[in-house]
């Protein structure tokens, strides 16, 4: 007798397991070997979209989680972790971010951060370019925490291909202090978010000294070869190209890298330009200024093969 | 048609999915809701020893995992982060560390990590206090990177409870400058390392200025409550308390807990004392000293309910 019953629903990632249904997550290629599994208390949505497999769901200790293509993208319990770091980051290394570029971004947790920056004046135009509007959708539905500001007259929202928006910039003079690419992983439509000829189109689209900031998709124990890989082909259009650590457990291996670039060689982008005032502080779960400094700090061996 | 046959044998742990067998821990106490799985590549030893259950496999792409009462405790590809933290902190945070104990530590790793501190000419005494010798009977045969110095004339190894033998201490002279209880989880025979009273019993057994460092058996993620209950049952005994983060990927959410806490309160546990030799740093794989400091940042919601 199972607690829970789906029907006739059935899902690749998804197995029966003494009585529950679990959601196990495994990818041969980019982590062969290893799986990750979240108990199932609801089925929310499923759908095919144009461009990949959505499946959300209740699960039993992590609220609501957001799969794409079978990878987790988020759950409720720990989306700020990462939502903040990629957000804040690059911001407060800026000293005067004033246009803001998501590409992806589709659950809208890394608009909700920008937006505390407008709040706080800093930031004056923002504007975010998503492939697949059946994520915003039903993000608004199931993540409301996240999805708050896809409606916010001062977010604009384009439906594209941040690929193909960043090659339109070629030929206007529109360009960013910061860029955030929250994409998913490289399998799927993100796939050109991964390869040297984006980097081009992001140095394209910068004021001088903006910053760039991009999930890897990897760690440092997965693939360091496929990060030293990304961090070559990135410092053959930036010059200031550093790596950073988001720590949350949701994320295989418990590390998400992220790649932070400039062509600023002064700006030390591992420790922040500017301080939060202390009455907005109580905003961020995550971030903090020891927290940024401390997200590039590596083990010897990683620090060894990633940055000499 | 399985791609390996385990014949007759069965574990809880272990289920076939797909032609193959996968080792998951689950823990329905520690962390409802999510399971972490292995896939096997080889059964290397089962059995019940006088204190817990012990299952040692070899991985298809973590090495070999040493694995009691169902929990991880260790594999061969990521073992050095853990065992470096939990022992050079301490050490390096102590200026003069000559007599170190460790509690527990049967699969010998930390042994190997305060060896190397003996080859500097710093630690001139090591004890270690296992309570089951099989642990280190087995950790010899099929974790060999880590198990090297158990029969090793530097190092004093006695099969016993380390809380009786930290109790016998009461009427001895003998004390240690650092101690480092490096034990399985509350579940099982460390039951008793979990509370008040060992803390008392460390005291007893330090050095004036002497630190201990254990491992919490849970992360900000997973009980936080349950650690800031353990930082205060710290902070009964000794006046300076401070929690540390280890980040590796076997260990459930990809982070591991530590306290480490001594009665010198001029000493910044989160800063080392001393700086490793030049020539030396190529032994430490993990350990540096922006390691050290980096692993006492937490994010700010973590910070304000562990450290205010």
């Amino acid at each position: 007798m199972l607690d829970l019953d789906l029907g006739s629903f059935t899902h690749p990632s998804i197995s029966q397991v003494g009585g529950k249904y679990w959601f196990y997550e495994k990818d041969e290629q980019s982590f062969p070997g290893q799986s990750f599994g979240l108990e199932i208390e609801k089925i929310l949505h499923h759908t095919h979209s144009k461009y990949q497999d959505i499946l959300i769901f209740k699960s039993t200790k992590f609220g609501n989680v957001l799969v794409l293509n079978g990878i987790i993208q988020c759950t409720e319990r720990d989306e700020f972790a990462y939502q903040e770091l990629i957000t804040h980051v690059p911001i407060m290394s800026h000293t005067n971010p004033e246009k803001i570029l998501v590409i992806g971004g589709g659950d809208c947790g890394v608009i909700r951060e920008v937006i505390k920056h407008v709040e706080m004046g800093t930031v004056k135009e923002v504007t975010m370019v998503e492939i697949d509007d059946m994520v915003i959708k039903l993000s608004a539905k199931y993540l409301p925490q996240m999805a708050k500001f896809h409606n916010d007259p001062r977010v604009k929202i384009i439906i594209d291909d941040g690929f193909e928006y960043l090659k339109s910039l070629q030929t206007q003079s529109n360009k960013y202090d910061v860029i955030i690419t929250d994409s998913s992983d490289p399998e799927g439509p993100a796939e050109e978010f991964f390869k040297v000829n984006y980097f081009n189109l992001l140095l394209n689209a910068l004021n001088e000294n903006g910053i760039v900031i991009m999930q890897s998709s990897e760690n440092i124990w997965l693939n360091i070869n496929y990060l030293k890989n990304l961090l070559v082909n990135a410092k053959q259009v930036f010059h200031n190209v550093r790596y950073l650590q988001c720590y949350m457990p949701l994320y295989t291996s418990g590390q998400l890298g992220l790649i932070v670039a400039t062509n600023d060689c002064q700006n030390d982008l591992s420790s922040p330009q500017r301080s939060l005032p202390a009455d907005k502080q109580s905003q961020f779960k995550y971030y903090n200024s020891a927290v940024h400094q401390a997200s590039f700090v590596l083990p010897n061996w990683a620090n060894s093969l990633l940055n000499n």
